[in-house]
């Protein structure tokens, strides 16, 4: 985003190529159209498909460009913003559609989950997965790790598994007093599972947002969700749902 | 992060190599180790080296490997967690010596940034630029922009560029009275300059992290940060500095 004009750097190749495909789609392109070949591209530009295909990626990267199974390299719509912290002191999830529980199982945590919940090597522990949509698009996929002990009063009789299973989980959860939550974002790459839900190839870039659950000073759940990266802009506000684009709105119109 | 069990979905052979590699990482190589090379890795584990290559690329977007320059590929450290939010009514950098003021001049906005300033097309604004360090290491560059009308006691008499003069904005823009920040997180490419100082290739993906400081009810400075990928673990807490590994620690002092 943005040019700076404060110092001149060298720039390799595929970078000035970039910037001049960039401008390419901004005046030559709609979004959604079909990219002509790479073959083509680069003859057009005058470079080799080593370079183009540098360009190509760092475009990807940036969101402007998409490649799809089937489909190949269209120019993407701008990124979607989602609100990540709806609530500074909610759930996940509280109080909007947005997020579809699909399953819910009992499972051993990776070592760093099972670690923040304080729960014994090789214990178990109720893994609700849930879907995010938004505009009838899957935007992120979550595994939501919960110890038994946080839920004590989830009645054996109910569904051992599926989607209702997963709601009785959340009903319990949301019982619960919550103190606050402690997030981090990084880089990931969408494990094979996820990926299909996201309607990507394994391995393509994503945001990986871990939340914590704070209850009575302990950890009470952590979720594990990965965003796509190519279609996502996370938002966070410090009134809730406020984010940049909905505030501009917001402003325009008054 | 973490496995699930939950379905069994097929896998492509690069995401195979890629688990078996990130086994071998940890119980192989140190931390700062360099890698064999291309071909005998791909000799040692009986694939195809487009398959290697795939694997790798999946490895250093996890942030397990780091590619460097007349280095070769590295295991690299775990992520450092660095705070986004260090306080929630607060400029970034405030109270703490994080952020290095590097230069300050006057230049027009990115179209988007002026949007959100509300400063008219070609307009310019104070840019200041900023380095924020980690453990001696560059882990993210700013760039802040800051409308003339947002600093108005600003000296003209003072050093009209340089660490000096961004300094003097800064100081301006601290005796305002914060209503809020809104905040988003996107992936993005590095520019030219970023990379430099973040020591990347031009290109290389960075978390993109834009903040819109509110004053007034309007916007008062517009921040856009670029961390590194590789390195970074974007946090977020409730109660200010909080952060997951920070907390850990703490609860087992305790």
């Amino acid at each position: 985003m943005g040019t700076t004009q404060l110092e001149s750097v060298q720039e390799p190749k595929y970078w000035h190529l970039k910037t001049v495909l960039s401008e390419a789609l901004d005046s030559d392109f709609a979004v959604g159209e079909v990219l002509p070949n790479e073959r083509d591209l680069a003859a057009r530009f005058g470079v080799a498909r080593a370079t183009l295909r540098q360009a190509l990626e760092q475009l990807e990267l940036e969101g402007r460009l998409q490649r799809r199974r089937g489909v190949g390299t269209t120019v993407a719509p701008p990124r979607v913003g989602v609100a990540v912290a709806t609530a500074q002191h909610g759930w996940s999830g509280d109080g909007d559609e947005a997020w579809q529980p699909v399953e819910c199982t009992m499972a051993v945590a990776p070592a760093v989950v099972a670690a923040a919940l304080d729960v014994e090597a090789g214990e178990t522990v109720h893994v609700v997965r849930r879907i995010r949509m938004t505009h009838g698009q899957a935007v992120a996929a979550e595994l939501l790790y919960v110890p038994a002990s946080s839920v004590p009063e989830l009645s054996a009789i109910e569904a051992a598994s599926g989607p209702a299973r997963a709601r009785s989980v959340l009903r319990e959860l949301h019982r619960l007093d919550l103190d606050g939550q402690d997030r981090s974002v990084e880089l990931g790459s969408a494990r094979a599972d996820d990926a299909k839900e996201l309607d990507r190839l394994p391995g393509a870039p994503v945001l990986v947002v871990t939340t914590r659950y704070l209850v009575a000073r302990a950890t009470a759940a952590v979720s594990v969700a990965t965003y796509r990266a190519d279609t996502c802009r996370l938002t966070f506000g410090d009134s809730g749902a406020l984010e940049i684009s909905h505030a501009e709105q917001e402003r325009k119109a008054s």
